[in-house]
Parts: C-alpha cells; structure tokens; sequence
C-alpha cells in the first residue's frame, strides 16, 4: 500500500490496455498464424520485455484478448430469464463473429472457427495457456450461473435445474456448431436452442 | 461394373483398413504433432503415393481416423429414448476419452483435448479439411436425427421438438466441456444432461 505502488498501478493498467488495443488489432488483420508479439510490442509502444514478462508467449497474449472481447459482455438478472439468456447468447454469437472475422482476408480456408479452434489447441497443448483459458471461462461463467441460480429463487427455473448443466446445453451448442459440424449461429437459431433448453424435449 | 474393379475394391477397403489402423497406432504413441504421414506408409506397408493419393495431407488422414473411431458407435431407436441418448452419449465420451490418450506420453501440456482440439484448429485453417470433418459429422448426426425423428413419431418427444437443436444441446455440451472449459465428462455427467435436456428448465 505504498504511494508508489497505488501510482504504479493504473499505468500498469493502462499500458495492457494499449497492448491488448494493438494486438486485436494485428490480430484482425493478420490472423492467428502471421499475428507477432514483436509486432504488437511496436505497435502499442512497450518495451518487449514488459509484454513478454506479462504474456510469455503469444498464445497467452490472445487468450488475454479474447478474455477482453469477452468481458464486454454485461450480465445481470432482470427478472426474465429468457430474455436475459436470449440477450447474453446473442452477445456469445457477435463476439464469436468478431473473432470470425479474425485474418479472415488471408486465411485460405473457412476461417469462420479460425481464432477460437487455434485458442482450443493452443489450451490443450499448452498446460499453462489451458489453465489461463479454464480460468477465464470459469470466471465468466460464475456470472451467468450466478444469474441462472437467480432466476431459479425468483421460481422462472425449475427448483431441481443444475445451472452449470443447463449451461453447458446453450453455450456448448453455440461452441459446437462453430468448431464441430460448422453450421451457422444467429439470433433465430438462439431463439430456437432457448425454447428447446427451457421447455425441455419430453413429451 | 468389370470383374477387374469388383476385384480391385475390398483390396483397396483392406488396405485403407490397414493404413487407418497403423494411423491410429501411430497417433496413439506420438500424438498430433509427431505424427507422421510417411512413418503410416511405412508400418501399413502400402506406397507413400498410394496413401497420399487417398489423403492428401496429415489433417486429412487424420480426420479419417477419427471418423472411423465414430462409425463403431451403432445408432438405432430401441423404444427408449433416454436410453437411447444415454448410450449413444456415452458412446462419444468414450471417443473422446480413447482420443485423449493421444501422445499422452509425449504432451507437454493436458492432452485431454488435444487430437480433438487440433482437428477442430485444421478444419478452420484448410477448407477441404474443414469439409470433410463436416460430411463426418452431418453423416454421423444424420443417424441420431433420424432416432430423435422416429422417438418423437413415436410420442416419446414433444411433437415440436427440432431434432437438430436436441441434438445441439446435448453433443455441444460435451464437446464445450472438452474443448473450452475443461471440465470433466463421464458417466454421470452424461445422466444429468440427458435429463435436463429431457424435462427443461422452466418451472
């Protein structure tokens, strides 16, 4: 808590904000295979060093931006739960288009699943980037779920809902048309996946 | 239709039986990265340009071998919808847990994810392979729609269900698990996502 370390702190702040600035921006324009740390620490005026002490490699840096395109995402119980889980879905399927759109000129093949399947291996070849990944999901989702378990008290879900299997259902399906069968996601289809999730599939 | 091709065909099946066999082999001990198109041909004794005349590349031989892991699991509508579903989830869950022992040994990091996770990154980066891990699982799916089809025919399902969003609900859940949050899957998580599929969340 010394002067020194309180000022210390929002120029911190500040400079990963230019850094993460500078790098979804190299990332749209590049694409996740030609996208450079170096260029990144010229772009956003860093030394080097300071961005390879905060992100030690690449993969790490873009997990940090997807987290920030992440984080824009508002999530609070209004009371309708449909219309809560409608809204943060749609917000789940623009970010997913943003990252779509990622090197998208320079990809040679359907880029649509490009950023996020490359952020997916990444994770999994790479204990530390899988951790940071889990981390921010974990810690996004801890807020939706938080949200579901609202809207079970208010009694809109039914009191035996697991929030985190209910989840799994909308998200998963969102993440699986994108990276698996490469179907498209847009408003109508999270229409359609929120009715099935809510009214359940048994006759 | 001449004696010459009707001959020549179960060859050709035997051999690519062969090849895929030897590809699984190898990807089992050295996992995506070591895998190596040449050291196939080598242990399936088949001509390197006979296997590269089939698969043009390493991603392509690959998807054929997760294709072939997928198509033992058998799909047909026993009366029982839910345990239809249970068996065939449980079915994949063990895919993807004979696919998480790939390069096990050799990983540097959780391989939990990884042959799944580097076929999901490969079809976002080539076209053609993206096409073809599409045709598996539109191929795949289309058996377990038709299921969902006959159990909604026969009452078991609401009579406005839509087959392919159930569909996306339960696999996507289990695919996001793996290849976003890294969280489990098993048996019994299996049981809860059939359920809350089944009966939904509304109250």
């Amino acid at each position: 808590m010394q002067p020194t370390a309180r000022r210390g702190r929002p120029r911190k702040q500040e400079a990963d904000a230019r850094i993460l600035d500078a790098a979804l921006e190299l990332l749209l324009d590049c694409g996740y295979d030609r996208f450079s740390v170096d260029e990144v620490a010229a772009k956003a005026q860093v030394a080097k060093t300071t961005l390879y002490r905060r992100w030690p490699t690449k993969d790490h840096l873009i997990v940090a931006v997807v987290a920030r395109i992440q984080d824009e995402v508002p999530v609070e119980y209004s009371g309708d739960v449909r219309a809560d889980l409608t809204r943060y879905l749609n917000e789940i399927v623009n970010g997913l288009n943003r990252m779509r759109q990622v090197g998208r000129a320079t990809a040679s093949g359907d880029a649509s699943a490009g950023l996020v399947a490359e952020v997916a291996a990444a994770a999994a070849r790479h204990a530390d980037v899988g951790a940071a990944v889990q981390a921010m999901f974990a810690r996004r989702n801890a807020l939706v779920l938080t949200l579901l378990e609202q809207a079970r008290e208010h009694g809109e879900l039914r009191s035996d809902v697991e929030p985190g299997v209910l989840f799994d259902q909308l998200a998963g399906a969102l993440y699986y048309r994108l990276l698996v069968t490469g179907r498209p996601i847009d408003a109508a289809y999270v229409d359609r996946l929120v009715t099935g999730a809510l009214t359940g599939a048994s006759a």
